[in-house]
């Protein structure tokens, strides 16, 4: 209520209380004063009606909430359905205009705002997470492997001779996809094994460089986060190479937001070489639905030559998602949930080492790797060719999800490049494994349940393959049938 | 309720209500039992009690809602913000999988069915509303544009050799960037003026395909809704002309759905001769929030190839939202719906050509345009340069939405093309005017109100210019400077 | 948001779009302001977000949201679940004080101001509705029968020698109760047949009076709404005789505010005569959930005396329901459910006429009931004893809500009180019959539908009585055992 | 969805995942059928996705909510507003009958249903709390006074000659009023001093027991929980005496069942004695809005008539609250709650000693009050008769609520019985002080901001009155005048 109301309330009820519930609402306004002051994600996170009272305040400013209002266009922000305006705060017309997907709308000023905001909020969470100096980010909403493509979209208009994309070689399709769907040709460089990592091979990259020749070559595509063995790439030697051969570098940090090493990775290599861009998942860092990704970088014009380049206006949800979670946490609840994903690691490590000696198997020694731990199933592997893949379904029917088992010897085709050794990100890796990873937000629960029913299901297949196969595994290997390896 | 716990609830309360309580139970399963089975729009809309209980129902079978789920992947749909989690009743997976925005998630059964039931519904709501040979679609959680621009990538890996798209010209940016993100040329086709109306000119879209050879082109990329007195495409013509060229045919149809002439234009085209693809928003046609798009076509295997191509899962919103609306509507709901679009047209058309009259102007002729219509401007122009803009800010301040005003002579690049006289579809076209649509969900009161503010406007333009410029007027004018035309 | 974060605002996106927005805003708070200022429900509704940007306000200025509150009350407003918080708005302290219902809290004073304007704005629509003169009112979330106890209870302080309660008889048992929880000795006048009406006997009401003493009789207790062939009692010939022999007169006008006839009775009884309360129901009249009621008058300070006798805070959830329900509508919304209500009756009479007719019976004339019909039933009584009862289980099984059957003859012990003929407010009415009412929100298809079911149980009963009794009746009989018939 | 539905969803999605899916709505159907079967909290708290699920299931068994229902009664739970209709998950009904506010409504299983769990859920909780042998108990959506004003009126059937209410003073002025609102004659038995404690003087009290007459007495009215330095009454003499004399017993045991002291309290006066009813709040106890009591007992039948003594259907909404609150605890939530608020109790108590000791003052000694202390503020009487109340209103101001001052001296007349020293419980107590309650959800924040606060306000009145008076601590003088005492 503005201060005209609050006078006459003090007729209503005494001036005394009134002033006390004027002051009360100047404290949520000072929360936002803040906000957009400083452009920052708060400190200390905000309570719900904090949130709630906000978004209602943008929402009134967009042109669809006027209550005099009348519209004679096309695209007018018209909601048929009450649930949905309700879910959406009212806020319908969605982040950008048909030039730039970070503009402003006039229709829309609330939106507008959200959005401004949001990007500058995330922004200061890159910073905060260890980019410090990142310039410019925007929050699109789409799957990371889709921005991705529209990365490297955008370079073509910059390099209009660049035809491939040197790959670091990391086996998960999206970001394979996000070349092919661009139109270039993915040059996969095998990684080569140190100790029981797989890490990048500087050497043979530098080699494909020379090969293909630095100006037939888009731009290098590497990765941080990725499921161990394999480690992030060598980020500070990439960058350089790639301001050496003054070749484009983004990276595919896509989980990597809640990992000070991976964010310290970035920094470095921008610091000492070349990173344009780097493009993260908002679902996987921030703990929101499915759906947007951040692409950040060093240098703001090129990225706002990315956000021109998505025709059209755009989806506010997940941009709306990122910015009520960031101000419910706040910078110190992220904060603390990145202590969190630590700890956990630490104690996923301890418990799957211990697990991994019970069974006669061992946890690889992936100390680059960050969140993501394998553990030998070489036990599974000689025994019977199909428990390797039994203990996947096995783990699915328990409802542990996100545990990943990779046997040897698997071979696909994507794309129409065919993988040797796929979901192992190696040609031959000499383990077959089990991966678990310690992502933002896991409990110790989670890590406690698992490891229980783990030893569960590999006691259950020793017991199995000592003596007969019963029914009940029968059931197993059906749903196998069902259950695809890449969850 | 499962019959079992029914039963003991007769211990609590009389077991003949408890029956007639299953058995209301027992209709709104029926509810849900013919959709699952038919995938069609139910006729009759659904209550939100019914639809909440459905979307409650899909959530339960998501990973994230187990209760006794444990995760240990990356990506376990953790949501940090319970907000975040209410608003999208807790279903957090998103859509598709990394190979395919349409495939199902093992992590998320409910999400998957939700995914399957949207695109199934909304393939029933394109063949009622005129395109009764479509036969597969998906909803894709980007612009038009942006959906345009990953049919024209799938196409590239049909058509290595094709460069150019045969585009007759429509002044919108983001269906031109579309073309130019995807990375291919744009051939621009002017408009050939008939009447009122500007149409495409089929001579010279032949003429370009055969001087630049139908190898090298992409695809001919057409459009059905458009401003007046721009008409929609002559698709059957066009459809033909790729069908006897052998050059493959998208159609942008971005607020089409809601008019039975672009509808029947499509179906037409696909009858006489080909269409791969039609691309249409989800805001537009469907009174949704931004964000989403519908790619349809005739041909199941190349609507898949293109589902295929987006790299990464994608958020669920659009989707959700599109499925609450039509359920809630019902298909009966969406007729009416289209019904008074075309009732609030010829209202619209009086209207203006009525008040047209008053000021020496006159409606243009365009009855080829299913949803805008556009009045001269003859007299603004010739007083003062500066009037037709003008009253386009003047309108915006007096939250007039979405009409829009087309000054002569307008340039502009985009995307390094020049485009004369823009906004206008045209380089000379002979009347400055202005527009306002008659689009889906438009009230009565919307174009009473319009009509109104715009007499206003235009009596206090003419007194202006006749008399004195005002302190008000002046600053009408300073906040010119501040609002591009192109809201 | 407050000037101040506007003008930051600026900065962030187009000072000209901002102002709209702070306009818009404005628009909202002018809303808010009259309500504020005049306490009058506002003439047109008011949109969903300009109620919610309202509680929210509201929440603001109490404690319990303070962001920098500490508490070491035993009574903090503090709230376990979200869920709870959130349906409440987070408006946790309820209304009134230990010393009075109507009072200001000092630690939420924006609830204190909900329960004012509730109040007010209450006030302002039983004016609207008929009752020009009434001075006082207060919402209690109590049921009607409670809040005529709280009456009585307040009436016993003034007039200590009070014992009886004279009430001409409405088979209703919760305003019989009401009289016998208070601690009093209803007196029951029975009602004369006029026509196929029964009324008032005003004769016998002064005999009784007359024979108990003036002084020994606490009040005279009447009622408008009723259901058929009962009428609304003669409230002018009971309000003067009240002020003839100075005997309090409180009116059960449960749901009596929807229609013009009752509120009418009432205006003209505290014209001519002497009417110290009236009360009626919140959710017959306002649709809203049950569990309120509005106790009102002509004599300020003697509705303060009752709101002084609730012995502690209440309940706000009444009063919000209300208050959400009527700015929803504003009074014009309001006075089209009344002209609605109206009209149904007319569509209700007319059908059940036609359909007593074709079944050889017929609607009963009760022309001074504005809200219930009844048709007779002769022809199920002859038939059979069981048939009358039985349709009041076919029509539940049916979904018919709310149809009630009277049967001749039952009697009804209630609270100690025999009552001869029960539910027919009479000892001997001269027919069986069913009951259906046009009661303010019903809808064309309720009665449509209703008679539809009807005709098919009427025609099921007779055919049963002619031929034989089949198993399906037979289960109708079953469930008749555990049906009660007052419903 | 049930399992045809599931059969069907299976042709959609690989059977496997449907499976699982539907595996995991099981899992929530379990939790339900033990709410249902066994009636009592569950162990664990449920999750917000169970707790909407169920609440669904029970909406849709409501006649209102039926997909064919058509109603023709007066009360057919319609609903205007789509905002309240969400907010009571569609529950509109309410609960009870006209005759019974525990009955069951045909029109409204779900509504039945969830009011007969509530009640069961409550009464498990009662006994964990400490009541081991309590019977029966109901949820009333009133005040804890107005349940104490439905008690002695149902008590007024049994003893027609009482006319007096035996009440151990404290001064809280709804329990007072409940006794006037009912029509007894208060009879106030002074505490005696003990220590710094004020208890029950059990000699005077069985003097007017004898004084009046037993027969005379319609009960004992005793009290629990309040604020110190009274305690808890002597309920096992009591209850004794009650025997003894063959008078009813009602205990007033407003928010004592977060305390297993007074719980114990009851439970041993239950065993040795008598008690009839014993009543308390709900929000004070479970963290729910106000406006709703628990009237509970250890005679079923006697209880229920209590029940049946409210005229009219009533409000669902206090039911609805505590369900879901209890339902979100779980019982292991609640009694961790218990237990923070003994550790909070130690935690205040200890802070205000260090605090009393810095400023000169003493904590009193009240260890039969398990929840509020009182700390003197002597100093402040001796120097200035204002700064007592000062402090109060500095509190107040500083967003210190729920400290209570009290100073000497004040007289006041409630209900027509003059108080001397009102507020302390006493006429004479020798120390003007400061209460402050360790409270069920109290947390370490609120009681250090407290401590802190305070200490500021104490040295800052110390200040003033050795210099000089302030233009600020006018201003404190003045709000004091429109801040009343009892808070």
């Amino acid at each position: 209520m503005n201060s005209e109301n609050f006078s006459i309330s003090e007729k209503i009820v005494s001036p005394s209380y009134i002033r006390q519930g004027s002051q009360a609402r100047r404290s949520h306004e000072q929360l936002i004063r803040l906000l957009l002051e400083q452009g920052k994600c708060p400190e200390e996170g905000w309570s719900e009606s904090t949130i709630e009272l906000f978004l209602n305040e943008l929402a009134v400013m967009d042109s669809n909430n006027f209550l005099g209002n009348c519209g004679v266009g096309e695209r007018e922000g018209r909601v048929a359905s009450s649930l949905v305006a309700r879910r959406h705060y009212r806020l319908i017309h969605g982040i950008g205009r048909s030039g730039d997907i970070a503009a402003i709308q006039p229709k829309a000023t609330g939106s507008s705002l959200l959005n401004k905001l949001t990007n500058s909020v995330v922004l200061d969470i890159l910073k905060l997470s260890g980019v410090r100096s990142v310039t410019s980010c925007f929050v699109v909403p789409m799957a990371t492997g889709m921005s991705l493509t529209l990365c490297f979209l955008t370079l073509r208009h910059k390099r209009p001779k660049g035809r491939y994309i040197i790959w670091p070689r990391i086996d998960q399709k999206s970001c394979f996809k996000a070349m092919i769907t661009a139109g270039f040709e993915p040059v996969v460089v095998e990684n080569i094994l140190e100790g029981d990592e797989l890490r990048t091979d500087m050497e043979a990259v530098e080699r494909k460089v020379q090969e293909l020749g630095a100006e037939n070559i888009l731009c290098i595509h590497s990765t941080t986060s990725c499921f161990a063995p394999r480690v992030p790439d060598r980020l500070e030697e990439l960058a350089t190479m790639s301001a050496k051969y003054d070749i484009p570098h983004v990276v595919n940090n896509a989980y990597g937001v809640q990992s000070s090493k991976c964010m310290h990775l970035i920094q470095q290599g921008a610091r000492v070489g070349r990173i344009d861009a780097f493009v993260q998942s908002l679902d996987k860092n921030f703990m929101v639905p499915v759906g947007g990704a951040i692409i950040a970088g060093f240098n703001e014009s090129f990225i706002q030559e990315i956000s021109r380049m998505y025709p059209g206006r755009a989806s506010a949800s997940p941009s709306l998602d990122v910015l009520i979670t960031l101000l419910t946490l706040g910078a110190s609840g992220y904060r603390k949930l990145l202590a969190e994903q630590k700890e956990m690691y630490t104690y996923l490590a301890q418990e799957l080492k211990r697990l991994a000696a019970a069974h006669g198997e061992r946890l690889l020694h992936t100390p680059h790797n960050p969140i993501s731990l394998a553990m030998s199933l070489d036990g599974l592997q000689t025994q019977s060719g199909k428990s390797v893949t039994q203990l996947g379904s096995m783990l699915f029917t328990r409802q542990v999800s996100g545990a990943r088992v990779v046997a040897l010897g698997n071979k696909q085709m994507v794309s129409g490049h065919m993988f040797s050794g796929f979901m192992s990100h190696s040609e031959a890796y000499p383990h077959p494994y089990l991966n678990a990873a310690s992502a933002v937000g896991i409990t110790r629960d989670d890590v406690t349940l698992c490891i229980k029913r783990l030893d569960k299901c590999l006691k259950s297949l020793r017991k199995e393959s000592s003596f007969c196969v019963t029914n009940a595994i029968c059931l197993y290997r059906f749903t196998l049938i069902s259950y695809p390896m890449s969850v």
